[in-house]
């Protein structure tokens, strides 16, 4: 199976379709063989959550996805102790399950979380690839088919949520943007059941809504919205409603900005 | 049953009455059908949560509603383990237990909420539809029957406290305002009891104070407080005063203020 | 029995005296009637606490008095679950009880609570009236005998500490300021045994105090301390050490002011 | 017993020794007989926690001190749930075993203490006196043996850290200072048994030293300090060793200031 | 055997390699023979975990490695109470582990850790060698064979975030830098596999990319991303997309820096 | 025995060395005599800690010392329940087992403590002598053989963290400072095993470093990095090298200050 052919869209039942832009399914799976960690860099909605899905099904492995946040804490990926019977016991956490069975960790935004996350997988991260865990004393040997996979959004990093150059300099890493035109025609397409004609018009507007990002808008248009937008148009809703709800209204509150939208998405959906 | 004529206030006993403003009850029942979560914005009081109880009412499913805010955390939604006859059990939070059992789950003023709970939904809210309870390592699968709805006023919005892109771009977005003047009438007598002619100079008070808002108010009258007034007046009470009492104290605490709005009002309210 | 009497200081044994000043004895019942929450507004001291108890004995209903803090969550006012016998027991919290059994529930500063509460209140004051308990799963309905009333001080409100337009927007409500002059001389001379014509220059100093608000002092001379006072005069202090000890000491700690208010007080009290 | 002779310096065993400066022992009383509660205003060291003491000794009552510091709680006067033999079990904080006894309950330099404190004090200090527990549902009525006295430090006082107005209006206040001259020799030589010829000079040093107070040093030499250097004196110390120890160390880091100190010390002792 | 000999590159099975660049090796026996505890300072992967690693191995000494964060605490170093049984257990941390039974305790990151791990080390760094568990009432005195070694890096200290000077002058401290040129090829030919001649001109890369920090980038390229990059190209990536993937994603999120950088790499890098 | 024979320096086996600067011993006992409280100020290393060690062993006192840190609170000094057989148990802290046992109870940088600790030590550091365990109910006396010390650092001293008036006022207070030059040379000979002659240069580098805190450096170099330099160079290692390792790298980061001092030190080591 030639993983690198563009065309190829969905492949099987239990492998996510996933349309490579470049060589990142090849980088993917040499950092799988040469056990190095992988970060995955890019905006919204472009595809770093299903390429993971994608390369960990292909690879035939085990796949545990964290949704890192705010209060996310090293200890609910290391795991903590409950009281069961009466006994403190121990009870693992997905990093420490992944690290003791093998497969892939991805920690998705791992900028969100505390601190204290990107300092435990340190030691995962060099060559002890080792997982500490300090409250039961115990330190686990990552297997060889242990690997760690983190990615976050390089747009809304601040002062007080980056990673730090101690933490990205563990990882080889890869940058992501949205699919080239006539892909992402083909995947919208694929999504929502629309036929490429009527969605080849909504891509184009969202590239010219991409354009805008950083003066009016936050973030460009996800491919995700762009699917939402065909599915209701597919549901039989009038295309300009299907795009002021899917593609106008996530974007902005202002209502300056909302017309705006409007007269861009106008002289596109006619 | 025609869905969509604003004349028909009230359904059946079991339909709480919703008057339709636009095409919000076609996209709530499109994305329903699509299984698209479903983000409505709009300022206090305009009738996004009647909104959601009619609509779930009409399509016959159950409704779980939580009204966040700055303490409610993630573990608030999914769940917590709690000490039952010396073992710990876990115990389903009100969003777990819609994901298991289907209907809507609607999160009311989700910004407010802690930051972990925008993301514990994000994997409900993308092609996964799945929601990870990380501390008993259970992966619920939502079921077709399932749908999330969140609101937000982006009125109060600010730095701190604004949905990230990141959140917004995995909904379709519906924008509410208050109801036209005609409608308001006929909701706000049918809710207190007092007469259409009586009320009409109510709403057309409301309305001037709503063009004040970002003056010397903050927020604009809400349909809740016209039905306020509405009451005491048909309860006896001098409309003076009613508007005084429901209206006006409401709305500021500055003299001046008040003062001008009770001149406003006396225009009004003979 | 007429309740808007002015001249009716005490009405009997059961009832504690309260003098009104306007329309807010029937305000208060009316919003009883039509099943609306209310809210008080006005300085320290003015008699909000006092109106709410005179209001809850003469409509014979219970009343559940919450002082806010800046400490207190939702969670002192809905319940918590505590350990009893190795099990944990969901206790209710004043405010559950009181939607359970009917009655007043009184939210006195209700600013100073933690942001939780507020909101925690929001189903209770629209035309659901219902109180969700997250923790347990209930959802308890307010039977018609359930009356919600909050009271804040306006002078205080800061931008961290305001009551959010979504909050207020669900009360009627009323402004108190002190009682007039001669019905304050009754209230004294009432509550401290002693004679009006001793009290009438003390409450003379208050008004005389009052008027300073905002610029040498911070809040004017409370009713209450005005009682406390006229107290110590009963008791045999002589007038101007009374008046030091209980109208200018706990209104000040700078000398300057205090040596001002000393000279006002002087030419009032001989 | 005559209590306001100046002269009285020991009472009897049982009572400390208290140099009354003005009407403060009657204005205590007064309080007592009314059930007022007490807030005492005053700096470091003059005597007000002594002047508690006394007076609780002389009324014959028992008395519970309370030093409040930043993170003492409202639970820490309440009480709090403790586990005993698996159930949670109510044990009494001792502002609640003094509402429950009787007696004075003294928080000392209450405005260092979180807010709740302030807020749960309300209802005791108003006509109610009252002391709502809501953790156990409990509403303790104050019986007429019960007084509450607070105390704090007007100088330390800044914006965090104030008596709101709502707090301070439910007091009466009596504003201490340091002793005259010739009392504050009687009350040093007394406590160090250092003869009073040897004292003098010390507290004349100590008086120019609390006029710097502002200028060079936050906070004038308390009583207390002076006690410690005539004590230090009293074992054999050399005078200008012992006020340097005792009376200049403590109020000083700055080697310039300590200087400057040093030479005012000179001038006076020799 | 000859320590000191740079040319040394494994010395057997069990001794993890390490490149000697002056002193350090010698500095840190004789601290281990003086008992005077370590202190490294230096950049992200310049090889201060590797160099203890190395030394514990030589000195034959077992070693527990803790890698400091935000939000470890002292309890997580000494121990803490755990539940067994209905007990609470005192379970020892790494550091109390470590001073029980001897050997390297390597606190890595120690800025990074709260304030009072900082204290908590400070009665084990000076002449008393001892660890006071304030919880369990136990003084341990550390045996002969302990020795704790800590480690920063300067570049990142802020003014929230430097080790106090009363902790640092408890320290011998060892200053670290990168490999020189020729040694470091050495290194990242042998961990990789790569042969030296493709080795070369990364590194030479790498030398022209760490002149560039604290102009466009925040932390030079470590010697782990060299690494990194060569074992990518001796699994046949192009050495381009290796250099993109290993060298510069990992450094830079600004597309103007990360353009400047390729040019750099293009310079070097055929 | 003389205490205060300045030659003494070691006096048996079981009193820690120490060299008095001026009346600090005499002080101390007198303090002890009278039971009066007793601050230590001082920079970092010049040896407060060493000098509680000599006073407690010199008059056969048990001592117990405390180093405190930012999350040091009071509940740490005075106990805590614990969990034990189902029970709530209190366990004794450090502060609490001196007071019952009698001794020293020294607390070392008080001022990096909470804010609480302060408090809980005042009722100690008055006449009353007490300490008020508020979560058992206990007021513990303390007896004629308990003792207070404290220490702090003026020199990190700033507004968030320095001992209040209200605290200070309450201890007899010393002022430290490093030993003259011949002491200090007898000292550090005696604890490092280098002779004398070539401890001389090392003592006068540190003094002229010590002239350079607050310009460079933020502290001085202390008598223990002095003890740790001539370890190094009575172990073999090159003076220059022992210098750089023990006297400049943990004095500083910044490369030009470092050069700065290596000059300095080159000067004056040959």
């Amino acid at each position: 199976m030639n993983i690198f052919n563009p065309a190829l869209l969905r492949a099987d039942a239990d492998v996510p379709a996933y349309v490579p832009k470049g060589n990142e399914c090849r980088l993917f799976e040499t950092a799988w063989v040469r056990q190095l960690p992988l970060l995955l860099k890019g905006p919204t909605g472009c595809g770093k959550t299903r390429f993971v899905s994608h390369m960990a099904a292909r690879l035939g492995l085990p796949l545990a996805t964290v949704s890192c946040h705010d209060d996310l804490a090293a200890s609910d990926l290391t795991g903590r102790f409950l009281l069961k019977g009466g006994e403190t016991v121990w009870v693992d956490g997905p990093l420490t399950k992944s690290v003791r069975d093998g497969g892939i960790c991805y920690l998705d935004e791992i900028v969100e979380a505390r601190k204290d996350v990107a300092v435990v997988i340190h030691p995962l991260t060099d060559d002890r690839r080792i997982l500490p865990l300090e409250r039961t004393g115990e330190t686990l040997e990552a297997p060889p088919g242990f690997m760690l996979v983190v990615s976050y959004n390089p747009g809304y990093q601040n002062i007080l949520k980056a990673l730090k150059p101690s933490t990205k300099q563990r990882f080889i890493a890869i940058d992501f943007d949205f699919l080239p035109r006539d892909q992402e025609i083909v995947v919208v397409s694929g999504e929502s059941g629309l036929d490429e004609a009527h969605v080849a018009p909504l891509v184009d507007l969202a590239r010219k809504l991409r354009a805008l990002k950083g003066q009016d808008i936050e973030e460009g248009v996800s491919t995700r919205l762009l699917v939402y937008c065909a599915s209701l148009i597919d549901s039989g809703m009038p295309a300009r409603e299907a795009v002021l709800a899917a593609l106008i209204e996530p974007l902005t509150d202002e209502p300056d900005v909302k017309a705006a939208l409007r007269e861009v998405a106008n002289a596109v959906i006619v």
